[in-house]
């Protein structure tokens, strides 16, 4: 396989930027940056979402089997960034982002434009990052797109020019 | 939970526009518009597809194990509609497009700008749509994007202004 065509065919896949979050039971939170996210169902309405197999987020996600993503809006390149590090959390905030429990129990951001709370179906263990695939149990919009939905979220390009996760 | 707002959130999601190919034994070739796709891992490098249940492409992979996503252009969007719908191969041809055998023996459609070709890891089958798992084992580049990659697929918002599969 030519690893360069491998590389810039992968990164023809469009991502959108989410905060994938979770509470383990003895609260501690984790937060990350994601991007490797598809529905994969309508009914039931299922996601998959590829999470580092090293990171904390996977550790918390294991043990929880719940989590939300949240996605991101055009103005929150800031939040993609701080969310890229592993963070600890101070109350009900954490990056300097206020939280509250959804409904399953997986902290929800309260400055996300819209979130989907999700039960841990699977977790499919297989290379670098795990695919973990959770059934939407819950979501919520507190910024209704003014256009078409997928315009709304921020995107990997939106990043930077360079930046990339995936190839 | 709130049906319009969970599918609000989940067409936040941003999708690439691919034909999903795949050839069985006897000879018979799925080409299948799909946008439920991502990368889930570097390595081995793994991609998830969604994939209707009850369709031939569903049903040809599961007996071939291997299968091709094939890259959209911008100018693509006549062949995306035209693999919304089940056709047969028309010798090595499907749709009216030429396709070569690749090097794991998937239908490779000449005019994409590139594809990935993957032997299937496992196939989730959860729900409307299954949760195919492939690893990528060959890829080609046709047309070398000349800006960011992720801007050189089509994508479901080219497809018309309310045009979604998901939600």
């Amino acid at each position: 396989m030519d690893s360069d065509a491998k590389k810039t065919a992968l990164r023809m896949i469009p991502y959108g930027i989410y905060v994938l979050t979770s509470e383990s039971r003895d609260g501690r939170v984790a937060a990350a940056t994601v991007n490797w996210v598809t529905q994969t169902a309508f009914a039931p309405p299922l996601v998959v979402v590829g999470v580092k197999a090293d990171s904390g987020a996977h550790a918390i996600i294991k043990e929880s089997r719940v989590f939300a993503l949240n996605m991101l809006g055009k103005d929150h390149k800031a939040q993609a960034f701080t969310f890229f590090k592993s963070l600890e959390r101070d109350g009900n905030s954490i990056g300097g982002e206020p939280f509250r429990r959804g409904s399953l129990g997986a902290p929800i951001l309260t400055n996300a434009p819209a979130f989907v709370e999700c039960q841990v179906v699977d977790i499919i263990e297989k290379g670098d990052h795990s695919i973990v695939i959770g059934e939407v149990k819950d979501a919520g919009v507190a910024v209704q797109p003014t256009g078409r939905a997928d315009d709304a979220i921020l995107a990997m390009r939106d990043l930077g020019e360079k930046v990339f996760y995936g190839g």
